[in-house]
């Protein structure tokens, strides 16, 4: 097991329970010995879901699962395993699916498509879903309102640190909660498969206001956050809302103006989230935040800013604690997006390193060297052309990076 | 300094004289000491030139510089100078291309927009070209037909061996020769400022039917090699005709019939040329070459090459020798392009792992072990949607590359 991410938070709040859902854990040894690898989350009558699944042509057979059931809107169960993807596993991956739906659902006394699905480990290995069989009653019978941080640990493959956030929000004269849990490490170690993130209210919110709500929060918090640039099949966000918290007023539209604490909140707890992923990046010393501003819009910034935070040399720079800002300038050259490099500046943190597309002669390197070697490196584009502007998310590329990538199978 | 890398190869060709050229080198002093730094390509009057440049929006000073005199499609001379890449340089950059053009031009007695020019080394720092006064006129006396070795050293930056090649073709009733040289080890260093490569002909070719010839031409060669997916301020490739060839006849038209042979030979340096980069790239120990078929397209094909050639799991895996396609399979899946993950078909060597969406049950861990132990790995990825077909070369990602990058400049 590799250590802690340096970039670990330094603890882990704790997480109230959400009225309507309990927890469980359990070891079916699908793949791991001596640790959880399975966790059901039951939900009460009433509870609504919304997901964002990968955008991969080559999706798990969970993530199909998901994307067909999402139209349903309610939800009775969420089980999610890890050590194996159940991806690429063909007909034998669909009955897998099956298969653990209809045993959650016998155990609960609800439908099969009421039952929400997610796997994350290898990639290609069949996924012996009988093993659910002899846990499911039992975690079924002892599911708890609390155990969190423990839902957090049996979904982690190479995450070196469990991921919890919580946050609160005034909705109506009441005050809803909002719980999420992640892992991944590596926008995606796709033989790890991947990125998973769930996020639970006692909130009452209609399904398709929640999809809206979920929608439109992943632009900013997790699609802002790379590693490596790689995409998983099996990235999975889920949300589910109880509707339990006493007293607050069901939401039917995601535009209910009743909601500006909530969708807050909800950032809150998908930012924080996500930034830790990036924290635990494979690898990672580093971590990096990439802001342009002055494009030509919110998309071209985007587009610039990944190409920065995706480009090895850049990755390799940071983590060499070289403030090699030519390699920023290639990143946005490369980007093809509008760029005029006789207007580009950048600045390392608040040193302005280049300027109107030359050297900025007044920088000072011992300077920009002792800021390269704190943990967190804040780097700023600025183009000249417009008012677009974005922000991603991304840590260093090591040889840590490749040792855990080049050795995880054998 | 870098060993020379395992995949270089066993032996250089030895390059014959092009009629109608000289070259020469020198030890201008821009950066580094004890080596030669400065290449001068003398042509004799008559000689057409065409030229690929970097796509890049942020392009070095010399990059400008050819793209605004390709249109007149006559050359006399060729200055190029390794340590130093004048990119992100502003104002003094365009001064520092205006005074070689006008030194090399004195010294040759020809107008300096017949003079072409490429800089690669460090991005940022002003080139002092100055330096090149005390050496140009000696080049220029000294410049001899045969010294191409000689010339492909001078060039270099973190190559670890020079980059040669040589064919030759009928034209007509004449036998015509192409030679090449090239540097780059990374599709980019942008830090070292990249990847440049330049044709010689004695062929009489006129430059529109030149320009043609080498746009076509990279498509397969230079264009389908990536190191690390970063593309240079200052990739060129330009290629002269000097028409000498005793015999051989003018040619205005790409399309002529009587260029078959010729296009050929010229495929076979720009391919000879390219492979030879992917050979250099900086840390690689395994030559990949990925083959995609079944695609929609030919374009669709090479997206989908691209994005597993450019995936950092992919190549780290194949530093680890892992025969991960489950990677594979992930890269294909974010590629944006059309894909079924169901009629997918992935070979290592001519050993196929995975087969129509799942592990191929067939398959021989122990096989496939020993051939990804080889330095040479080839991929093959079929679709089954169409008969979109697709070639591109990188190498692995080893912990030397993030040595070398991350420790450049420091």
């Amino acid at each position: 097991m590799p250590a802690v991410s340096p970039l670990a938070p330094a603890s882990f709040p704790e997480l109230p329970a959400i009225a309507g859902m309990r927890l469980a854990t359990a070891e079916a040894g699908i793949r791991y010995r001596g640790r959880t690898d399975v966790l059901l989350a039951c939900f009460d009558k009433g509870t609504s879901v919304a997901g964002v699944l990968t955008r991969s042509r080559c999706p798990s057979a969970p993530v199909e699962w998901c994307r067909a059931r999402l139209a349903g809107g309610s939800a009775r169960a969420l089980v999610v395993n890890s050590g194996n993807a159940n991806a690429f596993t063909g007909k034998s991956g669909r009955e897998a699916t099956k298969l653990t739906a209809a045993l959650a659902a016998q155990a609960l006394g609800c439908r099969a498509g009421e039952v929400f699905l997610a796997s994350t480990g290898v990639i290609g290995e069949p996924l012996d879903a009988g093993k659910f069989a002899s846990v499911m009653d039992r975690m079924v019978a002892q599911a708890e309102p609390s155990p969190w941080l423990d839902a957090a640990k049996a979904i982690m493959t190479t995450d070196t640190f469990p991921k919890v956030a919580t946050a609160t929000a005034r909705l109506g004269s009441a005050q809803v909660r909002i719980n999420g849990i992640a892992k991944g490490a590596g926008m995606i170690a796709p033989d790890m498969a991947t990125m998973l993130a769930f996020v639970f209210t006692d909130a009452p919110i209609a399904a398709s206001a929640l999809q809206a709500l979920i929608s439109r929060g992943v632009v900013d918090t997790f699609n802002a956050v790379t590693i490596d640039g790689d995409t998983s099949t099996s990235d999975t966000l889920l949300a589910f809302a109880t509707g339990a918290a006493p007293g607050a007023p069901a939401i039917a539209r995601a535009g209910d103006r009743r909601l500006g604490e909530f969708r807050a909140a909800l950032d809150t707890v998908l930012s924080n989230l996500s930034e830790q992923i990036a924290r635990d990046g494979e690898g990672a010393r580093k971590l990096v935040e990439i802001c342009v501003d002055g494009a030509v819009s919110k998309r071209s910034a985007r587009r610039i800013a990944l190409s920065i935070a995706n480009s090895p040399l850049v990755k390799t720079a940071i983590a060499g604690e070289d403030a090699n800002w030519g390699r920023v300038v290639m990143a946005v050259g490369k980007a093809g997006e509008p760029a005029d490099r006789d207007r580009l500046s950048i600045w390392f943190g608040d040193i302005r390193v280049a300027h109107k597309g030359a050297r900025d002669p007044a920088y000072d390197e011992a300077a920009v060297a002792a800021l390269m070697k704190k943990p967190e490196i804040k780097m700023r584009v600025a183009l000249g052309l417009g008012r677009g502007s974005d922000r991603v998310l991304t840590c260093d590329l090591t040889k840590e990076y490749v040792t855990i990538n080049g050795d995880y199978r054998s």
